[in-house]
């Protein structure tokens, strides 16, 4: 059966990192996987929080949000609802969890980066699209902490690799890449790859969202993304090249 | 003395207003007065609030709200903090209410349409900008909606007129249109005029932040206003015209 | 057609300004404008919020609100509903910021003041009854602070004005001062006028509540605030003096 | 040793109960207990909450809060803070109780009463003050009530007999009733006994604050509640009669 | 009238507190009153909250919860509803009174306990039995503070006393002690006593909850309160010499 | 390098499956993984959610939660905090998750469950235990609903496979089964592994906490996590069957 854009099974939606997309932060990226566009901002502030004090260490945390119409039908707003909601929570802790891989927290030295993911269109694969611009925008807010002379080590020494996300999943019994929505909903797995720029896992996230799964799709869905990792590590290298 | 920009006391900042900016929403506008950046999202669901039913009346509301580094420092997100802002409720229903002023309700019909204002790059007039974006995406929402033939009355009708607004402010004496952060902060008296296409008021608000105001400069101050959204009144149409 | 209490088109309700009505607050005024009702206190203590100590500033700061049945219909709590709505906050805002108008908060030194102002009973212009009435409550504590030799200036040099605040509106196609509830929820434009004793405008709000309104109406409704906040300053000067 | 106020160990504070305090409510009591000062409010609504309607059953419950300033130092508010406190609950849910043991909610039929207290100046016994005022303004309201023919039942059928409260505790060994806040404070236990007019206890509450107590100064206690209760049932009847 | 479990009015449940039910704590006990079944644990930090430092004086609060499924019908979790309820926290205060009244904060010196008393099942007087484990548990956490020599008296001089606690209550007029759920839904009073090892009372709280009670139902229930909270002190010491 | 406790890499720790431990809910099991203790009940209500009325199907949800003193440091509860924490929401979806895969919600009719683990004790591996025990708690509660023939289908139709969940590690290179938190805090990977009876994969969670996972290293966790989850399936038979 063929996929909803005719894409190969194998094959990652156009994707496009837009560097220094706003003026005001250190790092600023406006990543697009197919019609999904989120905005990735990297806020340094010089120092860390209390309890990190005199350790020497720097911090990396990370916040993902979705604006109320980035999707079909109009959700609330977090803020009025008065709480932030566990999908929220889990993504931002993935965010961070998976950018904190690529980073020397003792290289980066007591400066504090916050990684502000912010979903303006939702088209599936969300948090994946944030991973991968959120890496783009953190290398620029790092070599701007460079430029300042405020970093104890080199860029390459406090980011000694890059780190890549993508979805993948199983429908009507064929593993395929990066699921955009209509995808998504109808998949009977649904996994999230992150990667690191050498090809190795940073986290494996698979949930038989209609159904269970075998040893043999699950080892499948692990090729595909080890793959789309690979090609989105080259997407970010000629961005930050440009 | 010169403005930062270079611009003439009663010269607004360039002004962009791209409609279709995103896919999802009935309305959907980025709306631009120099660098600040809003996104405005118009909403449309069939239905009423249940307190509502059966009147035969409409609905409209609106929400602002603030990226976290859509400013120069980061500011925490309010949904963290659990509770929205007393700044950003107050901008929310000054924009609920400037657009009520133009459209009529019961030729609505039983419909509801929530207005998001989203600020995704802020240099001062960001609620005006919000206002004169969102004006936009209700026109096409509106518009939407007569497509669908759920409209009790004709486009026209339900939106009798338009809404415009723009900050107007007293910098070392001088009365300047549509100010930019940098004199924000530094001017003695700030004011909001929100007018309609026909050149009437909607709302009016003047506040001395650094000092109080005579009446004489209070005049000078609406004139620059109504003269502000006049302009920003043929920018609409042109957008809408497009 | 005539006001439902008789007063002609640009007189005040009754104002009675009782001060000390509660024994502990530093200043404690009831203030009545008609039957509204609203108990205004300022407690005053030494020393200022961490983040300012040191600078030799004062901090002063306003907070509004309702006894669930000061109305004809009983409200929620605040405090029950677990959020402070948005009108309240833009009401103990706009005190605030007035009152921040008339004091040198150099001349206090470092000591703070909140000024809290409950409503006891509404019958329209609650807030403006309140900023009135909180600046004799603000003097009463000023002068507390001089005896104590607590302050950094004379009482007169930090406040070196007073503040005032009427409602105005139009009604039917004519402009009235002070609006009791029940023309407050007839009128077409609502306005509130925040003046100091020397006949400055500290704050202007204009709302078409149901309509729009001309620039002549504005002026007209600027000219009834100005003449109904000059009549309110000698109510406080008697009741200083008092 | 001569109580503060010269008062005997048996003697009441001299004890208001001014009725029609406000005009909005269908009861409205302003009660003072010496210094105290809480106005009690009854608010009726025809019809009662959706789980219980068609049962036959009125419902009444109460609220209690304090002004920030109602005592020596300013407390924050607690729709600030954003939840009710613990004390503030446990008093809120006395009063309740309190009330409910006077009324037939089945003579009543199916209204609703809300009682809120509010002490607007505090110097001990707030909420034994609040019961004794509730009373009144409960008593008001179901008045109000029958005068619409919206009762069920008589007044007398529906309150068939009357409440009030007092404190009462133990000062340097002796025994004392009706404690302001300087003896509270210095008490080593700390009663609140809760009667009906016929004599009877509704609820007793007893705890020592700095220390135990035994069983014959627990007699010794509810000997001056059970008096002091009388004479405050003596009050009532005479401003209900008034 | 038997009781539903065949006891005599003045007969206590089956009573068992097991020491070291788990293996973090300080202390930690397992109290039952037949089906009720408390885990009571005791939380020792050195050092005191920072408004106490310095004082010589130690800390001690405690906090009282109950598991969604305690009790024969599922309750909504108090972290789900955003907030502790009014009955949680009358109960936690009401533990950590009754427990501070029998230790000496100066002997503990500046140290914190906690004491957390969660219901795993219920069966009416649950904040009985926790008062009665979190004696046991306290002492527990008091004994190993002295094994690690951080206590500035002996064990026996910070906790001068134990503390015991009992529900009695009026059932078709006659006085019973220790009322199970179903005794306890039927009581015309409900009274919770808390005594000391000396048979003096910390605190009594009695409630007319389907009635109000005479000066002679009260005495007989304190009679049988003082007698079960005997019991129980012995039922204390014979754990804590196990 | 031996493992603390001296299992094999591939041993699970003790495992014990209590059911009834508690008298009130449907279905009730105490699951212990060595120190780790967690009460797992399910609570069965006849009908669904208002919104899906009518759909013939049930619905099945999870709530995960840690008692304060659960751990070796005592928690602040998520209650007193007014929030549920981001890592308390993520575990309870996969709880929900995991369990749904083994349920028939048409099978199940219009009845709703909820799964309440509540650790009562931790020391690594509370999810995967929680999920182990909720699966047999369910099984009872699905039974319990059998025998009240309130069950559209048979319990086997219902319940068509089991659920088991284990954790698995990497400690200096070697992949382990099952860690005590001495070992998860070291763990270089962690892994959380969700099966079915029949061997398939619900869930797979693969972290890297303190560095990267190649391919091999994933292989080998899922081999051990597969059999893990097999010897858990053959615990919960064991338990069903006494």
């Amino acid at each position: 059966m063929a996929r909803p854009d005719g894409r190969a099974a194998d094959q990652l939606r156009p994707v496009t990192l837009t560097r220094h997309w706003s003026i005001h932060p250190e790092g600023s990226v406006l990543v697009e996987f197919g019609n999904t566009r989120v905005l990735c901002t990297a806020s340094v502030t010089e120092g860390v929080p209390r309890w990190r004090k005199g350790s020497g260490l720097g911090w990396l945390t990370a916040e993902y949000a979705m604006l109320p119409r980035a999707t079909n039908t109009r959700g609330d707003r977090e803020s009025v609802k008065g709480k932030v909601g566990g999908r929220t929570q889990e993504i931002s802790r993935l965010i961070g969890r998976s950018l904190r891989a690529c980073i020397d927290l003792k290289a980066l030295g007591e400066n504090s980066i916050v990684l502000d993911c912010d979903v303006l269109q939702a088209d599936g694969g969300t948090r994946t699209a944030a991973i991968t611009g959120a890496y783009v925008a953190l290398h620029d807010a790092v070599t701007w902490l460079a430029g300042r002379k405020s970093l104890a080590g080199k860029v390459e020494k406090v980011l000694h690799t890059s780190i890549q996300a993508v979805s993948v999943g199983i429908i009507d019994g064929e593993p395929r890449l990066d699921l955009p929505y209509v995808e998504d909903v109808a998949a009977e797995v649904d996994m999230n790859v992150v990667c690191t720029g050498a090809g190795d896992f940073v986290e494996v996230q698979g949930t038989g969202e209609n159904g269970v799964f075998k040893r043999a799709q699950l080892d499948a869905m692990l090729d595909l993304g080890l793959a789309g990792c690979a090609e989105l590590a080259i997407a970010q290298q000629k961005a930050l090249a440009a």
